[in-house]
């Protein structure tokens, strides 16, 4: 059977960008572009070029995408110059992208009142520009600014304009609910009588926002209304309270019906199994703690906390769940209380190498001590080398390599012999190794990059710079990332340190340290990598 | 004009509880079961009396509700017993709470797979169990449980099951959507069918789960088919992922067409302006961080990131707001970022009490400054004290207080005179005014609380220690909150340190650091702190 295309259009990189706290890198892009391509989204959105220094950096150096168009965004000309002569467009078109996404306005209300020009010049605006975009050779997408508002105050003028932009040769007009104020069922009408008005549907695509906690929703009732484009971002990333959540609407386009079997988004299925590692991903980049109650990826969306339902989902997991958790590469979570918590905990032994019997009494205490301490905040989703630990330790699986007798870091900031405001830091551990005492000191010249000039580097640096009879096991070892975040321990703030190490042989491991003070935590988290190592190398105490 | 009532169901205290990670303490339901007898709620269910001692003890001293019919919940009897003789329905009913809702199956799979009985023996099993409530007087409700995957499975039989419930007296049957994987067109379809199948609308009510993202629009799309009850949660609290999120279907139901105008929810419109305090309350009481993008009440959902939107909002809110943030007690919020133009940037100057004509050729100068610093790691969006300081130094506003000759900071973990490993933080901090050398240290002994042990804290009590004639300025100013992220500065990636202090006015400032230093990122955003407050208080350099 033919499936009718389904366009992605993803805005994470420009509309997400507008997310308050956001502020993507030019490696962040690159990072997420990347995945997005490979994820099979039909277009790409990179941002404004021009805009700001990052946008024109990345531009500049555009990503090379297998699947996905790479498209640049910018605004309609403006009044009183020619589009050739309109030195914004210019900087957008000059990005060279194969695909050009202009917003413009549509709602009469916004021309004269936040353009302050004329209705016919508006249209004049839009005509000229997507005309110029078609002249060289680009694809050209109309984001129709608050086209909802704009059709309901004065449904001609924004018809209007978006004719005018079809007839200078646009492949999509994209209606947008810019305010979020628009609900499900007017979107769905109003496309309807959209496309009644000669608005072919397979032209027309849908950008909604999440003001009314609708947007995925106002998604699907414009593609049940004939809409073909859907626009979003990952997360739901976007001005305000978000964009389109892709992340939720990809996995529905691809597993219910009646979408399923009618639409092909270009996204294989076999891919959904890489949704929930983006999702995270993305957080990651940026820094955020993952939504644990996000729709299919979120830590909670298959996690089963009543009781009668989590004794059903024992007979069949189908009795409460919508869909399979692996198909979106997420999994069930049956609370540590039960014993489905213990058959959770033994797969994830196993994945670590650790094989403990079924009703092995101790696997209830190491649930239990994870509990504690995730209570007093520790993470052991993320740091499952730390995990690992924990369970070793219980399991008598623990060697104890060596004993930490002491250790001093030292930050500080003064003039150097030239009279240059300098920062040096410096560490100095000490630790007992079967009876051998050893005392080995790191400073800020030992960074492994010019970023690498803290105390934890250097903390870092000097642990694994002299560990006796351990040194050659370390030796391919280093810290690559390190994550810091103020958390709750029981009443009290702590501080929790997350530390990805990288090896020679390319494995990397997650460890955590939480502590009050941010230096101890670290050391926590870094002594725990190091003995992670240890044993996965085989190294004996 | 009369309206059509609409009843608000909420199950904040019962399926909310369901949320990984939630726990509601006695007087946490007291709380919250107050607020929303305030706020409005037809009917507040407020647990499972016996299934837990918490919500034993909350129904043996239920709360007083003035507006709200307090609702205890349970399931339909089981099989092989009377409902009379049902120990589990008896404690629900011991409760004499004046409503009850009961769960029960529809869903012949679940009737056969899960409780393993007929399907004879359960519309038994809902009829008497009804019957019994009604013969004690309460008003019934029936949960009919797996409504929509049963009647795609069965129709006749899921209905039959929901007319059992009719015929034995139940005031309210419960449409759930338990999985959470009905979209809202076809919830809509199915609402339709089942009151065409003789269930009155005014008798039906809706619960669905937001596995797809589509709680709400499910809920209304519930309603746009006739029915009259909607059930759901505060901040949209519940398992997996959560329930219909009450918080953003209270306002659309009370704002915006067509419901505003068809329906009365028994919410009367001033009593919304309590609606962001309340769901901040919630968090408060939870101990989460709310949602900064919740639909209505996050702290973003009026926040104009965007140039192009922010300078627009200066001459008319209503371009980029759906609706007035007061009317649901939230606020507008116009942060400074790298896409902000200069309206934007001479509105939050005014803020901060320091006016700019229009067209000075230093706005764009503070623009390239905060773009140039954003692009190193800084983040202005957040640290609104230390862009003060920015555009201040640009605008010659910027008296100097101190000058910093050098500091040290020092964390040491050993053993102390008992043998106990300890750790300590020591810092030195040595500042130049106006020609006299002050020297000051602190340690870990000073800190302000058992959670501020580490160098950022001792460095902060250092600097605050001793600042001479400023020292009267300060003595009232404390570090509440730090936040650290490794981010991208140019190619190299740096650490970013906010830090929010608090004075005894009660004001609560922002500031920022940034370095490949976390203690010299910390001793930026300490020093800004210092600044901001000593130029808040009128202090002269």
């Amino acid at each position: 059977m033919t499936r009718e295309p389904l366009s992605l259009f993803d805005t994470t990189l420009r509309d997400g960008q507008q997310t308050h706290g956001v502020d993507f890198s030019l490696e962040d892009k690159r990072r997420i572009a990347a995945a997005l391509d490979e994820l099979g989204l039909a277009y790409v959105e990179g941002g404004w070029p021009g805009a700001n220094p990052t946008d024109s950096d990345f531009f500049d150096s555009a990503p090379q995408l297998d699947t996905a168009t790479f498209t640049a965004f910018g605004m309609t000309k403006r009044a009183g110059r020619s589009a050739g002569n309109d030195e914004v467009l210019a900087a957008v078109l000059n990005a060279n992208t194969p695909a050009v996404c202009l917003v413009g306005k549509t709602h009469d209300f916004h021309v004269e009142t936040a353009l302050g020009i004329t209705l016919d010049e508006n249209r004049q605006n839009i005509r000229e520009s997507f005309a110029h975009l078609v002249a060289q050779g680009r694809e050209a997408l109309f984001d129709a600014e608050h086209f909802f508002d704009g059709y309901k105050a004065n449904p001609d003028y924004a018809l209007a304009c978006l004719h005018e932009a079809l007839e200078a040769g646009c492949r999509w007009v994209v209606l947008c609910d810019t305010n979020g104020g628009t609900l499900p069922e007017e979107i769905g009408r109003i496309v309807s009588e959209v496309i009644a008005a000669g608005v072919p549907g397979e032209k027309l695509g849908i950008h909604t926002h999440n003001d009314t906690e609708n947007a995925v929703a106002g998604s699907l009732a414009a593609v049940d209304a004939g809409a073909r484009q859907i626009q979003g971002t990952l997360n739901g990333l976007g001005e305000r309270c978000g964009n389109a959540n892709l992340t939720s609407l990809i996995p529905t386009l691809l597993l219910k019906e009646p979408y399923a079997s009618r639409f092909d988004t270009g996204i294989p299925l076999e891919k959904l199994g890489d949704l929930t590692r983006i999702s995270r991903m993305l957080d990651d980049i940026l820094n955020r703690v993952p939504n644990r109650h996000a729709a299919y990826v979120g830590a909670s969306a298959f996690t089963h906390k009543a009781g009668l339902h989590a004794s059903a989902i024992l007979k069949d997991p189908t009795t409460y769940e919508h869909i399979d958790p692996a198909v979106v590469g997420n999994a069930r979570v049956v609370p540590m209380s039960n014993q489905a918590g213990q058959s959770n905990l033994r797969n994830r032994l196993e994945e670590a190498g650790i094989v403990v019997e079924k009703g092995d009494p101790r696997l209830q205490h190491i649930l239990d001590d994870v509990k504690r301490r995730e209570d007093q905040g520790y993470a052991y989703d993320s740091a499952r080398g730390s995990f690992e630990l924990v369970a070793r330790r219980i399991l008598g699986q623990l060697p104890e390599f060596f004993d930490v007798e002491r250790y001093r870091v030292t930050v500080e900031k003064r003039r150097n012999a030239r009279g240059e405001l300098i920062t040096v830091s410096e560490a100095v551990v000490v630790v007992q190794i079967g009876g051998e005492r050893i005392i080995s000191a790191a400073d800020s010249f030992f960074a492994e990059s010019e970023a690498d000039q803290g105390p934890v580097h250097a903390l870092s640096a000097a642990l694994r710079r002299d560990l006796g009879r351990y040194q050659d096991y370390i030796d391919d070892m280093k810290l690559v990332d390190f994550k810091v975040r103020i958390t709750n321990g029981g009443t009290e703030a702590v501080t929790r340190v997350l530390i990805d190490s990288e090896d020679g042989a390319g494995r990397r491991w997650s460890t955590v340290g939480v502590s009050p003070n941010i230096v101890d935590a670290s050391f926590q988290a870094l002594s725990d990598a190091v003995v992670w190592k240890l044993i996965r190398d085989g190294a004996s105490a």
